[in-house]
């Protein structure tokens, strides 16, 4: 069978027999992607989500590109700052941070930081004085988003309200409301949603004599995974008019967020069977045991559904079966895909590779750094 | 408030005021309940899980103490080897294996292996001529583990036979039955139950010619984590009085495979309060932010739950408050104790420390390579 797979990574493979499991990223996607979605929202500040994939040459590439960056942590940032992104380019958007990380990043230059919670923006007023403010707030539509961030992150109108107020008293500025509308979100209207409950917010703030310049409207485009997705084009349209009906004519900086956008289909990931069994006072099923598994990269695995293909697929419906995928460590909880369905060609052997596709994003930094003695999921970017 | 903690790990702790987290593990410890469990069972050939905690440490001083060890990968055989193991010691325990890792083991020495399908025996045939084969059983007894492991693993009596049977026939040793009555196993029960089976499965085999001469009892006895547990004697009584009544006057090799036991107890893990908030429209109970998360070691957190302590103990009840404790990622499901109640004092501070007793296993290899950019769980032995 022809494989559904880019001439460059299967050469890359090809070349590499025995590396497995193995992550191979292709630049030249990340950079098409980078364009692609900049050219549809130009007036938006991309700020790449650098845990989607840290690997240094991404984060080099996005910066040679001019993009700027959000990071989770002062290692991201000092990544970022190695990579050759500018501190005013780098976003400290993790609403949780350590006072002492806060004051690091400030030596830095960073200058932007997003918090959720009034007792952040006391250590921001301590630890950065003077700096910009986001106010993340908690947004709808998460039912259309396979990997949800509304439970533990984002404050209602009035906590957002609060903090803005609350920074301005403690000299710094109140600068824009950010959200996310849940990763790896499939459907367009969250975004609609959100952004005219920024404007509700600005409003509000107005009344307390505060001008808020900005809105970082997040991640969440979606990756193509198993199930269909509307196109890129269709989020960007809907932002553009939601920002148009809330905002018109007031000046707004707006900011994005992309991760798993950027990279994950620029990646294919390649295992290895290392067993297959039966289990059948438990069912039928044919248990498929990988090189790979929820302590190697693959923990999003159930909520995202990856294309997974073999050379020996096949058309023939009568000559595959379900199959349920697990991973190689001595730990129960290792099942990759045992609720989703998926179906693997009888004669699938020992020794077989399978290729997960879309797997650029949040695979490599999720793994363990050893659990049972295996190593992290190697990355190499080509 | 006194905290429960022993004084070296203490002074360690004290010493290094700004290191957070932090694991420490008092080899002191670890010693002597090595010695208790192989002074309650001297018959049984004590097979370290070294996915426990494979710090050199722990894994060099049970070596000089004259352990064996139980390895899952090809690296923890490598880590055996280096620490003063001989070939002779290891147990290549993981039922799922690469070939060429089998391969690998088989040339440093390697001659015991785990299997549960029939599939695996034809690969160790051809990548361990003549190695001494354990076939792992299912075994009931589960709803008294914190942490289940049936799911995954181990065969029926059927099975177990087809094993024994194709491994006799393709020169392997027949040797021995396995199973693991479950991580952190609270009731002594499953254990005289899967003696008992082990029992049947000997019988079974002589009818086929086979004369078994092993059997291993594998792991799960208890830490002392919240709940009460029962004493290890009660665990070795147990197994003493299974194996009298099911191998009477039978000659019999016995091997166990303690991982949690001999290095959880041992451990404190030291986080820091990141951040305190209320998600109120969600609920009224705090919201406690650390340094430490699901993805930087307490993947098992709600199924094992920790006791957990600060300075600022009190006995007044008044005084405390129940909290949700969450991670520092960016990532929804990095909660450490939503379900699970906890209760923690109400002038609990950021900045504050909090001690997770009983943390000396599965914790540091849990962790991820670097999610967020937060560097993997460090852990010192001491």
């Amino acid at each position: 069978m022809k494989l559904d797979i880019s001439p460059k990574i299967k050469a890359y493979l090809d070349a590499h027999p025995d590396e497995s499991p193995l992550l191979v990223v292709e630049l030249a996607e990340v950079e098409r992607r980078y364009k692609k979605l900049t050219g549809l929202l130009p007036f938006a500040a991309c700020h790449y989500a650098v845990k989607a994939n840290p690997d240094p040459a991404i984060v080099k590439l996005l910066a040679s590109l001019g993009s700027s960056f959000d990071a989770a942590s002062a290692q991201e940032i000092q990544l970022c700052l190695e990579s050759g992104a500018t501190p005013d380019r780098i976003l400290f958007g993790n609403t949780i941070k350590k006072q002492s990380d806060i004051a690091w990043a400030y030596s830095q230059g960073i200058r932007m930081f997003v918090c959720d919670s009034v007792g952040e923006v006391d250590k921001l007023a301590i630890a950065a004085p003077g700096s910009k403010i986001f106010a993340r707030l908690r947004v709808g539509g998460e039912a259309g988003a396979a990997w949800p961030l509304s439970k533990k992150f984002g404050c209602t109108r009035d906590v957002a309200c609060e903090i803005m107020i609350r920074a301005k008293e403690k000299g710094l500025v109140p600068y824009g409301l950010s959200f996310h509308v849940g990763s790896q979100q499939t459907v367009v209207e969250p975004h609609f949603a959100a952004i005219a409950l920024t404007e509700l917010v600005f409003d509000d703030l107005v009344e307390e004599g505060i001008q808020l310049e900005a809105i970082d409207i997040g991640g969440g485009f979606p990756a193509q995974y198993r199930d269909a997705i509307p196109p890129i084009e269709d989020f960007a349209e809907t932002i553009i008019e939601s920002i148009e009906r809330n905002f018109e004519g007031r000046p707004l900086k707006v900011l994005m967020e992309p991760g798993r956008y950027l990279v994950a289909d620029a990646g294919v990931l390649r295992a290895e069977v290392v067993l297959i069994s039966y289990h059948k006072e438990i069912n039928a099923t044919r248990w498929v045991y990988l090189d790979i598994g929820k302590f190697s990269g693959l923990v999003e695995a159930e909520a995202i559904q990856y294309r997974i293909i073999s050379e020996k697929d096949t058309d023939k419906e009568e000559d595959t079966a379900r199959v349920i995928l697990a991973g190689p460590t001595c730990d129960s909880i290792d099942v990759i895909y045992e609720e989703a369905e998926y179906y693997l060609p009888n004669n699938l052997a020992v020794g077989d590779k399978l290729y997960f596709l879309s797997a650029g994003a949040y695979t490599t930094t999720y793994s363990s750094v050893g659990f049972n003695g295996f190593p992290p999921l190697k990355c190499v970017c080509i």
